[in-house]
């Protein structure tokens, strides 16, 4: 196993979906390098040719792990999973696991491509009200499917990819001025997980690369 | 068991996510019914309060399956893979399956969010350039991927996920006026994966829903 060689993260602090990699990471225990990329500094590090040749989609974050270069957090997610000891980010029944990739999904696919910097940059002086809009109908989807699914956690008594989707979504919501409380399941699941260690420590405010003004 | 009861497939002849499930179905050898939902039609048949219960997104596909009902055609894709037999959706080796879901993730969180129906409806009249901006850009990042992890098919000899998601892409390419010749490993994966039985019966031009005119 080429597992002694500690993976790359190469990501940025805000990032949703570098957040979602620090929190699985965490979660598995697995330690890690960390390179950030400021996707504004420099007109956008993510835009170099050698952040190109790691992720050709010049977005964070990319994965160097076991000799191979991973883009797409969900994919880096499961491949730690069928790789690393620990606990479970997938449940073990199959139909839970269809529910925790369905949400992951409509999260991943469904909400955070609408509020991706690249989008919003293209969407321009109406980029709040864009990100807000989409982010507002992806919670209303969500709400009702969490009512289904979920007990402690998003599917279920157990921690799972869901929930690694989940509190950083909740985290843009916030940012884009999205009122949770509309939304009593999701706002009481990311309470309940950022109570937990492994989604307080990856939070964007104290990372390496979180700006100090910002830093709590 | 619950395998004695058909799927039910609520599905879009010309949605690429749609065609997604209905290429892993043929694939597996997986009888479905498929009940057409108009994307279209009386407004969008997507929107009514029946087909919001059960896909709350209100896009398709719904797979009604073994008694719980999942929206977003990944996670049914891979339900299938871990609940019936057949030939393999993901390879074996844990590179190859990060690979195919990095590969699968471009196209289904990276590309296809930006055309579909109802982000096209927001964007109005540029929805044109728009959808064309989205796949040129995905396509540029995707063809040196692929470059690096294809051989017959996009991630090794192998009929995978990746696949799966690819050949849809390039349908909605060709719609969206992108010219596929600039993408030589994309177009050949393209051409190889539609002499194959299960990509091409579940063809958007001969589906059930597939109206007369455009039928082939």
């Amino acid at each position: 196993m080429a597992t002694q060689t500690k993976p790359i993260l190469h990501g940025y602090f805000r990032s949703s979906c570098s957040w979602r990699v620090r929190i699985a990471f965490a979660l598995k225990g697995i330690e890690f390098d960390h390179l950030p990329v400021n996707l504004i500094k420099d007109g956008g590090q993510q835009l170099t040719d050698q952040y190109k040749a790691l992720n050709p989609m010049q977005q964070v974050p990319a994965v160097q792990i076991d000799g191979i270069t991973l883009s797409q957090s969900l994919a880096v997610i499961q491949y730690i999973e069928e790789t690393r000891p620990g606990p479970r980010l997938l449940p073990a029944d199959p139909k839970k696991r269809a529910q925790v990739r369905m949400i992951s999904d409509l999260i991943a696919s469904g909400i955070q491509p609408m509020q991706n910097l690249y989008v919003l940059q293209k969407i321009g002086a109406e980029k709040l009200q864009w990100g807000q809009h989409f982010i507002q109908r992806g919670f209303e989807a969500l709400e009702p499917i969490l009512k289904e699914t979920a007990s402690k956690y998003c599917v279920g008594d157990e921690i799972s990819m869901a929930d690694i989707c989940l509190v950083p979504q909740v985290y843009n919501a916030e940012r884009f001025k999205v009122d949770v409380d509309q939304f009593p399941t999701i706002k009481r699941l990311n309470q309940t997980l950022m109570k937990v260690d492994a989604f307080k420590l990856s939070h964007p405010s104290c990372q390496p690369d979180t700006p100090a003004d910002i830093r709590t």
